[in-house]
Formats: C-alpha cells, structure tokens, sequence
C-alpha cells in the first residue's frame, strides 16, 4: 500500500465511502512490505552523537575522499574515521581543518571532545603493545562524550601495577581491558572489583596464540563474573560498548 | 501507534477535523514501533503447504502431547514431526489415527502426500548409513507436493552405479546428494550432470570425519559447479530447499 | 611482617623508641607477602547482595549437603545453587523451607527478590529452547535486586515478533540476548536499539554447530555495535554482566 | 575394445561370421575401460552456454595469453576470466576488442549478456566491502541469460533497509545473499521470504572471523530453511547454481 | 541406445541397412548414459579375494543376520564383519560353523588363512592399548592371503625394544606402525630402515590428543620420508593398503 | 652378530687366528641390528624408584588383575595404579593389604612415602574441582621421595589467597599450578616468583573451553616466563616433571 | 667402552688374563651409551641411490653453495635440491654443468635418470595447477629409478577422462594421486582399481579450503580402500613413498 | 589509608591517643587498596641477574633507541634485546661498544657470560633449521650464568645421533630439546634420559603442521613422562625455564 493508496483511503474516509472502522479492518491485514515509507524510529541518541564511522583499513585514499565528500554534502557534523594511516590522515586534514588525528589510536575525527555525562570509564592494557587498539576504545567513547581514564601496562606478569590504580577502578561504571598473549588480565581486575568489564582480545603473541584466539578464549572462559567479550582487535567495540553502558539514561 | 488512535485518527478524517494530507504526514512519521498490529505478509506458501514443524530431538513425550493438543486446537491441517523415536511416535499415533510414521526419516506427519508440481527431485546417497537423512529430505520434499526419486548407496566406491542412474539425475529440477565419510558423491555428480545439487553432508564416519566436519569441509570446496551445501544431517533443511527450489513459481 | 611484630612496633612508637617517621620508613619497606593479615577492600556490594553461589552441576548430593551446612553455620543470608536438578533441589527444600526453586533456570535460591534498582533489563531469546539458559539469566539479575522482563522466541526466523517488544527493549538499560543454532539475534536487535547488548551463546544446535561455537562466533564477529558476548550457556555470567551494569552507581 | 576392433566386428556381423545376439552377448561383457572412444553426455546445456571459464587468480600474463590463443583456435564463442585485475584485463582487450570487462566483479568476458529467461534472481549483500564477490555472482548469472537485480548493502546493522526490496525478494525464483562479518543476513532474508537462498559468505571481518569461516558458520547453521551454502568468496559458484535454478527446464 | 536398439542395429548391419562404418559412427556419439548394462571391469582381484566386507559397528543384531543371510543367498565364499562384537560374533558362529572369530581385532570372518604370496608385513604398535586396531590390520592382511608378523608395544617411550626385531623391519614388504598419544613411532621406524611404512594413528591419549588427532598430525608431519597415514583407528585401511602394496604383480 | 659369532670371534683371538687390531676394526663395522644383546642403559634412578605406573582408566577388572599377578611374581617393589576407581581399587587391595589407596588422586599404590630430597614442591589449584588432578601430581611426587605442600583453591577470582602462601611459593624448587577454566593461576603465580612452575590445565569448565583446550592455550602463551606446560588433566605427568627437577642430582 | 678399552680387553683375551666366556659377559652387560663408534646399519639401499636430498626452500643463495661445495668434497656422487626457484637454479648450474633443473618440479639434481625398476608409477593430478606438487613426485621416483608415466588434470568435475587412462592406472605397481579443492580424485580412482594409492593433497583452492586441509581431511576420510595419505604438497614424500614400494626387493 | 593518615596514626600512637592494640584492630581492617606504597618483594634474584628484556620484533629503530636510552639513565647493568634483526643490532652497537651481538641467537646484550652454576644445561635440536630458536635458549641461559652444552641436528630421522651424545644428556640438570616438523624429539630423548626435558616447539614445517602446532600438540601428548613444553618458538622461555630449574637454591 503506497502513498498514493493511502491517501486515497483518507479520501474515502472523508467522504464517508468507507467507514473508520473498515479502513481499521484494512490496516490490520496491510502486508508489512507496503511499509516501506514508515520511518524506522530515529531516536538512536547514541549513534548520533558518533556521527558517521568510517572503518578505513583497506579503503583507498580515493574511496576515503569521495566518502568524505559526500558527508561534507549532507552536512554531517560529525565524521569519524577508524584505522587510517597518518599518511591517508594528513591528506584529508589538509581538505578539513577542522578534523584531528589521533595517531595512537588510529582514528581521525571531527568532533568536539567534552565530557557530557557524569561517570567514568577506565581503559587498561596488560602491555604496551596493547596501547592502539586500546586508545581506539579510549578515543571513540570520549567522542560520544564519555569521561576516560587510561592505564596501560598493567599486566599480570607486573600484577601489582593494579595496586596503585585501584581506587580508579572501582569507582569507574565500566572498565575496558586490552590483552593480547593469555589475555588472563580481565579475570585478575575482575577478581579485584565489581565493576562491568568490557574485555578486548589483541592479536599481540605468536605460536599458539592463533592471532588474538587464545586471549578470547581466555576471557570468554574467565571463572571471575562481570565480563563480556568484543571480538580481537575490536577497540571501536569495546570504546563504543563501554560508552552506551556508561551513558545509561535510566 | 495502537488501534484506538488509529480509529480515534479515521474518525476525525471523518469528521473533517483533520484533512487526509495531514493525515499522510502522521503516517509518514510513525516509527515502526507503532507497527506491531499489521499483519506480516501471509503469503508464505510454502510454509504453510507444509504446516507446522516440530523438531522432537530430546524432546519428551510429555512435551510432545502438549504441541499437539496445542496444534489440534488450532485445527493446523498438517502438522510434521521430525526426528521422532518410533516409540514416541506409536504413543501420538494411538491419539490420532490420521498421523503416519515413516520409520526410516524418523517423521511422524499428518498429511495427505501428493504431487502437486511437475518437476522431479532426485535424492541420492553415497552408502545405506546415510539413507536415514536422505529420507527425512525426501520425505519433507513429498509432504510439500514434490515428486521424489530415491537412489540410495551410490558411493565414489561404486562410482559406475551411477551409470544406471544417469537418466533419472539428468531429468531432475534438483538433486540432494547425502554423503558421509569422505563427501565426495556431490562433486562426481557434479561432474556428470548440469542440475542443481543440494550437498547434505553426514556424521557418518570415524576419526579425522569430526563427525561430519570433513564431508561438510569436501562440499563445499568441491570444484565443480553447482552445488550448494546444508547443515551436517539437515536432511529436513534439504528436502525443504529442494522443495522451494522445484517448486519456483515463474 | 606479622601481627605481633606489629604490635611490638607500635609498643616501640609509644615508648618512643622509634620514631613515627621511622616507622613509616620501616613500612614502606614491608614486602607484600607480610601483608596477609590484611583485609582485602569489603566494599564488593554487589557479590555481597548476590551471596555465596554454589555451580552445582556434577556435584552429588552429599556434597552439597556439606556445602549448605557450611553455610547454615556461616549464617549466609543469600545462597544460590545454580545448574541444580530437580531431585536434588527438592531434597535441600525438605531441609530449609526458606529455598526456593525456579525450574526453568535450574537455581535454587534462599533470597528474597525485590526490585531494588530504578532501570529495566530485558531477556531476549532467539528460540524456545533457549529458555533454560536465558532464565538463568533473568533469575540471577532478579536475587541482585533488578527488574527484568522477559521476552522468549523472537528469533530472526520471526523477526516480526521484535516489532511488538521494541519499546520494551528500548526503555531497557541493557539487554541479555541468548540464541543457539546460527546465532543471529544479538545482530538484528542491535540494529535496532542503542542499549548494551549481553549476547548470550546457547549449545541449542547439530552438525557444524559445534555446540554453540558457531553462535559464539557470530555473536563476537556481529558488525552492529554495542554487543558484548559471554561464554556458551552462561546465563549465570550475562545476568550477572547485565546486573552489574544496571546497578552502576553514578 | 578399441574402434578397429569394434570395426572388424561390424564386418563380422555384415558377413554373417557373428549373428546379432552374439554380438550383443560381446558388449555386455565389455569391460568399461574400452569405453575411452564413446563420447560423454554432450547435453549439457548450462556450461555450454556459459562457455569456457577461466580462474585467473594467481596466473601470469603469459599464461593467461597461451589460454586466451587457445581458445580463439577452438573458435570457442563465449570465454569468461574471472578474478581478473584490470591491468591483465586491459592487456587481453587490447588482443580483442570484443572482451569486455566488469570492474566491480573482476570479470573479464567474451559473450552477449540477453536475458534467455522468465525468472528474476535478486543478488543482495549485506555490507558496500560484500560487493565485489556478489558482483561476480550477479555478472555470472547474467552471461548465462538469466534477469538479476542488485541490493547492495541491506545488512543487519540496517535491517529496514530489506523492508523496502520486499516485493523484488518475494518474486525472486532464488536469492544470492553475500555477506561477511557475522554473516547473519540470509538467515533474517529467510525469516521473510519462502525464495531459495544461496547464501555467499565473504572473507571480510577480521579477528574471531577466521577471514570467513565465521560467516560461513552461521549460513550453514541457520535455524530458518531455505538456505544453501556455497564456499568462501565463490561467486562464481553462488552466481552458477543461482542460475540453473532460474534455469530449470520443467 | 538399450540392448534392444543395439541389436536392432546388429541386424541392420547384417542386413546391410547400415554399413560397418556408419554404426561406428553412431558409436563414436553414444553418450555414456546409455551404457548402464556394459560391465564394469571384473578383474578386481584383491577385493574379490577378500570377500564382502561389513563395517559392523552400530549395526543391530538382527541387521548382522539380514546381511548375512543375503550373503549366504548368493554364495559368497568369503565374508568379512569388522569391529563386532563378542556377543554379537557368537551369535552369527552359532549359524554358521565355518566362521571364525579374532576377538582382538574384532573381525569375524568366513575364510581360509593361507599365505599366498612371497613377501612379508610387519604390523608394529607403540603401546598395548594400540593393539585391537594393529589386529585388525594384520588379520586384514592375512586374509588377504599375505605372511604378517606382529610386533606389539615398541613405543618411543622404550625405544631399545627396536632394535631387538631390526631384523623383521628391514626384511619385510612394507610395515604398518600403530601409535596413539603422540604417534611418533613410524617416524622413529622411518629413521631406521627404507621400507615403507602405513601408519596408523589411534584414539589412545586424552586432553590435547583430540582422539588421536594429535597422532595424526605427528605422522602426517613426518620429517622422515616413506611414510604415508590412513586415518585414526582405520585397522582395515591400514592392513589392506599394506596387503595390497604385498602383493604387488610385476 | 650374535652371541655365538661373538664368543667364536674370542676364541680366534685367544688362538691367535685374529689379532686384537682386526678384532676391533670387525667390531667398528657392526651394523647395529646386531646389538640386540647389549643391554640399555640402567642408571634409570628416578623411574627405578617409581617402579612400574599403570594407567588404569577404561581397563576392566580382571586386566588390572592380570597385571598385578605379574608384577607380583618379579617381585617388582613398588607398584602405582593411577586414574583407578574406588571399587577397582578396593577390589585390589582385598589381595594386597601393603597396597594403599589415595582416594583423591585415584592412585593406588604399593610404596613407602619417606623424603629423600631436601627441597620442597609446591602443588597449587585454582579451585576446588582441580583437587583430583593436583592431588594426582602431588601423590605421585610424594611416592618419588619429594616433599610436597599442598595449596588448594587459590584462583584468580580470588587472587588475594596467593598473598598468604607466598613465603612457601618463594622457597619451593618448583612448583605445580593446576587450573581449569580459563587457566591464567600459572602467569599470575609466575608474576609473583621466579621458581619454576610447571602449568598443569584441567578439563574443568564448559562453552568454549574445549574440555582444558582454553586454560592450555592460556598455560602456553603466558607473557610471563619460568612457566613449562603438560597435557591437559595429565596430573601424572606434572608430578612426576616437578618430581625429577626437584631430585636434580648436581 | 671406548676403542682404547675395547683393545685392551682383546689384548687380554689373546693374553688368556680374559677367558672368551668371560669377556662376552662382559659385553652382555654394555650399556648402549658405550656403542657409538659402532656403525649404524649401511643398507640403506633407496636413500643411497636418492642420494643427499636439501629441501631449498626459505634457503639463501649463500647457504646452497655452501651445501653444495661440501657436498662436492664428500665426492657425493647424487645431490638433489627440493623446492629450488629457477634463479638460484641456474647459479648453481653455472658451478656445475652436470646439474639438471626440472623447473616444473622445481628440482635441481646431478644424477642420471635411468630405469631400474620393472614395475610402473603413474602420477595423476586432479587439475594443472596440482602439477609442479605432482611433477616433484615423479621426478624424484625418477631419479630413484623408477619408470614413471604422468597424466595430469583428470579431475571429477572431468572424471571421463580417467576411462581413457584406466588400462595404464590399472597396470600400475601404485599410484600417486594428487588434487587440491575438495580432493576427491583418491576416493574415485581407488573406485576404480585395486592399485594402493598415494593421495598427495595440495594447497589449491581458498576459503573453507584452508590451504589443502580440506584435501586432505577428504582423503584420510576415504571410504575406499587402499589409500594412503602425506602431507600437503609434499611431492617430495608421496614420490619417495611411490618409488620404495615399486622397488620392493621380495 | 596514605602515607599522612599512617604518620599522624603513629604520632597518635606516640601521644598515648590510640593504644598499640587499637592501632593493630585498625590495621587489621585496611582494605588492600591502601597499600599502595608498600614495595613488592624485590627478592626475585633471577630476573634481576637477567636484567631488563626488549622483544624487539616489529620494534621499530626508533623505539628501541628510546628504550636503551632510558636503560642506560637508569644504570641497567644489565640489557637484552631479543629477536633483533642483525642491522638494528649493528645500529645499537655503534652507540654502546659494550653490546654484544649473538646473531644466531638474534640477541644484543650487555652482559658478562661467566658460569655463576654447578650443573649444565642441554641444548639439542631435530634439525639445523632449529638452530635460531634453540640458540636464543642457550644463549638467555648462558646470560643467566649457567653452563650450556649445544648438541644440534639430532632429529629422529637420524636418531643413532643421540648415541653419541648420551653421556651429556645424561649428566645435565635439563635438556631444552627444540624440533619442528612433527616434533617427536623430545619424547625419544625422554625415553633414553631421566632429565628433565623443556620441550619447544618450533614453526619449522608446512601443510598440516599449522606453523608448529603439531608439534606442540606431539610433545603435549607424548607418553614419555619428563617432559613440559613452552609456546612454539619460544626460546627465551625455554632458556629462561632451563636456567631457573638450574639455579635452583636448595
């Protein structure tokens, strides 16, 4: 049923040809395909507040213009893109210079970063080769507006470093834990505190470490409660998860 | 969106108070939550042909009774049992005379079989051990109007039976082609005939097979066109693809 | 460093033997391994509210037995038995009228559920025989003192029934996704709604299913943000997750 | 029993030297291997009008050339590279202006693309990054004679997007679904409509996706039938068999 | 072409209705379907040495009977059920008197042992548990006509035991080497004499054995060459492959 | 060469018909099939002092009988059943009252527990269901002669219980660390020490621990060094690795 | 017992200080540590004629010419270079004119290729691209001396063009069989005849494919007989296994 | 608590304001999170022998000039860079001429080598590919201060190697035994020698070795007791592991 039925119908209904109560018959049986015009509900606050994500690994500097292009057209106040090189990075700053480059976390943006919501969220590494994929959760929930605080090189093999950063932990709303090797980092801060942990799987290791497979695993089997896994690598999950648990409205 | 504001909406076109035009804007701004009471489209055909389906694996008798008193109240016309212990299914059979027990496919069904389409299927398997998913595919085929062709322990170790049997594959709309072990029947028939062929891997096997896992991993890597492959012992998700695929409208 | 050397020492603080500066001293070189008598931080409320939980799959009777006497005598005020059976629960009720046994999620409980928190947490599953694992679930988040709501069987083979619960799940401050088979349902409702989503794998599933592996999968690899996964069948760990998340204290 | 033989028996039935019936006794005893001189089924229609298919991944210029001369001495009417690059692409146009190349789908060809069929094959993908594979499915299916419309990026993330295809999805006679990551658009696809599905998983994801076994994992396992699975970035494969359903000939 | 239409072709060429030439003609184009009632090349002699095989793991008692009555029908001189039961053995012995039952190989056959050929296989395990899969290759073996010795529990674990049957290794046709846990023994044997060997991995070890996947991979990783693998627990594969390379022809 | 060649090689050397210089050069040339004779080293203290190990799991009654009379008539000293049920054990025991069964570590054993080293192993658990695999290690290092401390449930989860039992991790020569689940005990006790610590996975847990697979891959990639790892539930072997560095002779 | 020793005691054998007697008990009791100056057994008969094989691959220019030069001082009169790219080929050929490179096998060898052997070696492969794994294998059964006769690209999605090699495949001592994909050409020829077959599965094919794994599980997994299986794309394993068993000696 | 609230308690103490009993209750209550500034036990008298350890894979020259700069400010007496490519090594050396290079090893280190041990540690590999890995053992062992005895190409496939070495594999205190391929070194080893044997897997292999899997999984498995294994190719670990059962005090 299109517009122009629809409309049609309402004449109807006007004219008295066809009462409310058998136009209300006729809904009742619409097929959901003619619902194509409905608009699907638009109040997605937290996806807006993103703005637009580009994941830009593997996309050609060509594709990465027209696409910024096209946004700059819509007029999108807010443009994110992920995983790009500081070289592809620099060559569209010089387009906008309005967009800013975090080079740790590989994400480039244009966006104003102001801490919009009362709690905290911590961000820990268990090494420093954990710090990328890591700042790329820190840096896409301060994006939506979420205050973060990093700690990296925590790991189990130097256990006590948490020592100093417990106060910061427990009173976070969310806890975001980077670990590659054994990834057993997650159930030791879990077994600390009682905080929501977002634990992020790196593809830091070698041998039977598969890439990252053994360090999900291990999370994902954590004997500790109050740990849920995004997928290896995965810091715009984790970033993104950890806002929206953080940003709660109720 | 509920229905009381939609008539309470259809009242006031009536009524004059609000013009059809502006009655379109409302209905263009409707999120889709508001949707619930439309109707989903009922057009399913072959869905419906084949009526409810229960998949009794680890199910109890008591469980069992319960769907079908439930069904029987709905006056569902045909109702589908799969993977049903003889046991099981001669307890439902003593409620009801008009269901029917076909052993083999582990199916217990309340309908009439009976060709409702001009094509042909061919269900072919590699040894006897597979024929128990091979007739649960057939048998789902039947139920939904098909008309089936069986050609069972036809394996790569036999290949020349194949021979035998060449008139009947070439004449199909569509073959399902059951094998364990090595898996390696669908691709030979593949290679001989220019039909669509519905892979149906089985556990059948021991050691390095993983239970399926190599057969499946054989299908669908094969190098002969044509072939499209199902869960390991999906035989009622084969038949029912066979169905749909004989049974194509245009 | 003991107890009784620290006493002595705080004996010689008195007297005047040591200075307090001194005796600071001496304390920033305790080594960690005298610090055993030291509490660890109490202030762990939500285990506190949660009480002592006993995963009582594979355990005998006697055992736990033991385990509930230890705790009678401890005074416990919250106990949980989860992955009890039947049998052995109604056994442990005939001891202390104060259990209480909800079948569906397999827990036996001495806790008195109030809602104790102001936000909502929905429990979403795919299909029926997910239910299990999705009440144990909603049954732990309810002893911590949530308000859940349940929303079974809304899996993508009918997805339309997510059309009737979207208000539900979007006035929810977190959702509990489970679903066995392909595990698509996470996916689909976090295309929806802007709530963390708890995907919760079940081991509901044959052949290439590898007992909820693939479901694992397709929850960790789920290109919609705002997704993060527990372990195969842990309903104890995602009510757990999504509890801690709802009673975020800032 | 080779033609010289089969000749001088000739002769010895024309002389009256062998009758007829013992002549036929001879051939029912010929064992298969001196059937080399009796041609294969020469009825297969399909692959002969797709013509000679060339996997071109990985092959070098040179050899590419070597086939491309061989075939025009066959006077072969209809060539296909697929997997082409552009650069290689572009060499062999040069050598005939009749080839003509599909960028998107890495296809080079040498055939009139005319639609031979009544039937529509919809080709859908979940993401813009599943477009190349699909590509190669849709251009494919078109070679072959058959109508194929494109719907590109529908994936779960945006799953209203499937709302307004739902009339092309429902008049398909089959569905290409590609999609990588979780994989989960066929089964929600399924979940709407009674069209046979070749779901195409794509080797795009990273981390727990195992460059597609993820993708794959779910199709296979999806709790909605109707769905076939064809390898890892094989469109060429989905493309073939999405055809020859369109294709059937009773 | 049917026999009926080949003989009516004969008599057309004795007729002289068709010349010799033109028939062949005709022949040269028969597709190979129509050759169903040409007999597959008979002269299979080792598999008709060794009689009809059942793989009678899984099967019912009363399938055993149904099997071997048919067998009996057609006068099959030798018949082979592996992997039987005791029970299951005596109750078929006890219709039959001329079978003969190897309860450590759990093969019952019906068969004269009687070395028919020059050579020797040796059979050589690792531990004792290797030993029931070892027997069935070597009574395989021996009722296939060829001299096997056997030569249990020479592991790895107790290497010296080797060299006391250097000998029989380095005289023999070919050895087939069972090993389970980490199935390192045909690359031990490989390293010590040129003679090739068939290793066959057994389910023997728990944990990250994977039943028997890990002696698998071992043997199939051999850095020392002459060996090639059949798969885990394939006791027949083992002992008819080393049968047939025995009693090689020329 | 066997004993007879070898002895009428001495007595031509007595004669004078060999000299001792052609004695030696017959001798460097011996193909070492002809060694069978020597005897293997038996300076095998630490196996000697275990005696003889039977691995009892899935071995019936009368075989445990069969193999306990023969050790009996070598008079062998010491005997070890390891992985024995309590009625097997029991059973045994009724025939033998020197032989003594731990019940935990399901050995049963015919041996003097005495400490003969001066050092001290640690056996440790990450909770209370790897008691039987710890206590398996912990039993059989005792029968070896070691002194052994037992720390029992000490995971992660509660991290705090490492810091009471630290003086006996420091002063150990090596330690054993049983963990299931996610098995991250071993990097954890690992950041604390630097004695060796042999990583001993348990098939404790569900979902995607893979039976002991997870908490293995955790053993294998710990960032933190000093940590070697045995096959998963193999408590025997742990034992026995910790047992031989333990009773280091230099 | 070094030399000196054993000198000595034959010196007092010749002496009459030793009695013959005595002295072989003394020998009786050697451990096996003092027999390394005796010469491990020298017939090894195949290897010798192979010659010294070094596998080039990953190996420097630098390190092959040291390899070669020693080689050239041990006077080795057969020297072969597995997996050799054409470049570092020729560097060596301009050394040495006598060495011969078989490109397709990427073999370079100084040995004269005769045959020594009666029997027959047929080496099939499935498709062109399984060739330069397949021409490895025959050339080293080449240069081993044994008669080899190639037919490549034989492949199911061909399987007629076996019937026109079915006279040499039967006539065969054995035969090597080598297909990547779905590698299912082992199970059909061993269909076909009672030949032992060596399956040679080969990286060829992508996505579920996993680098031949797939081939591989196909043929481990056969339900045909006399198949047994090396490693992927060990041309090297599967013509050395080839050539051992056709030049049986008994 | 702080280090401000801890003096002023103490000038309480002092002041006869809170007696030494009260001040202990109050310690006895401190929650961990105050311990702060309590030192972690600095006896661990290994790692500080070692010194600070750089993994330099995929570090970048620059990195690892900052990193030895800071080392250097610090007064580290000792500094190892592993896995250090020859010129970054060469780059680092022209900046400190104290640095040493083991190229083999791929270690840079500042370091006296100087045997600080009694016993010895062995150092044996399968294969000469094995050298780098085993040599980055040896050569961390070395650093440590013990003695390391290098016994290299000594794999199964010439097992009669191991002869010739049994005295020193006898009288070390621990074998680190390296292979790759199919791994079966260490459990030969193992059978011969009551040492303990640190298994290490290396990535040397190809096809189903999965970069050394399967040898990890063959050594895991083996059935020889003695044996515990590190990650593939990780000789840091190995010589770590090997030099602290080595040192070990008591």
């Amino acid at each position: 049923m299109d517009q122009d039925k629809l409309l049609a119908l309402f004449e109807q209904i006007k004219k008295g040809e066809v009462s409310p109560t058998e136009a209300l018959d006729q809904f009742k049986n619409l097929p959901f395909k003619d619902l194509d015009f409905v608009k699907i509900d638009s109040h997605r606050l937290f996806r807006k507040q993103l703005g637009e994500v580009i994941y830009s690994q593997n996309k050609k500097m060509k594709q990465l213009i027209t696409i910024y292009n096209h946004m700059k057209e819509l007029n999108q106040p807010k443009i994110i893109f992920t995983r790009i090189t500081p070289k592809k990075a620099h060559q569209l700053m010089e387009m906008d210079n309005q967009l800013i480059y975090n080079e740790k976390a590989r994400i480039l943006y244009k966006a104003e970063i102001k801490v919009q919501q009362p709690g905290q969220i911590a961000v820990v590494t268990a090494g420093t080769t954990d710090i990328p994929v890591a700042e790329e959760a820190a840096c896409i929930a301060e994006i939506m507006g979420n205050k973060v605080k990093r700690f990296f090189d925590c790991g189990v093999a130097g256990i006590h470093r948490l020592f100093g950063i417990y106060d910061d932990l427990v009173s976070s709303n969310v806890i975001v834990c980077a670990a590659g090797m054994e990834g057993a980092l997650p159930s030791v801060v879990s077994g600390l505190v009682d905080v929501p942990i977002i634990a992020l799987p790196t593809a830091i290791g070698y041998g039977a470490n598969f890439k990252g497979v053994s360090a999900l695993l291990t999370m994902i089997n954590s004997c500790s409660p109050g740990i849920a896994v995004v997928n290896i690598d995965n810091g715009f999950g984790a970033g993104y998860m950890a806002g929206i648990i953080n940003m709660r409205r109720k």
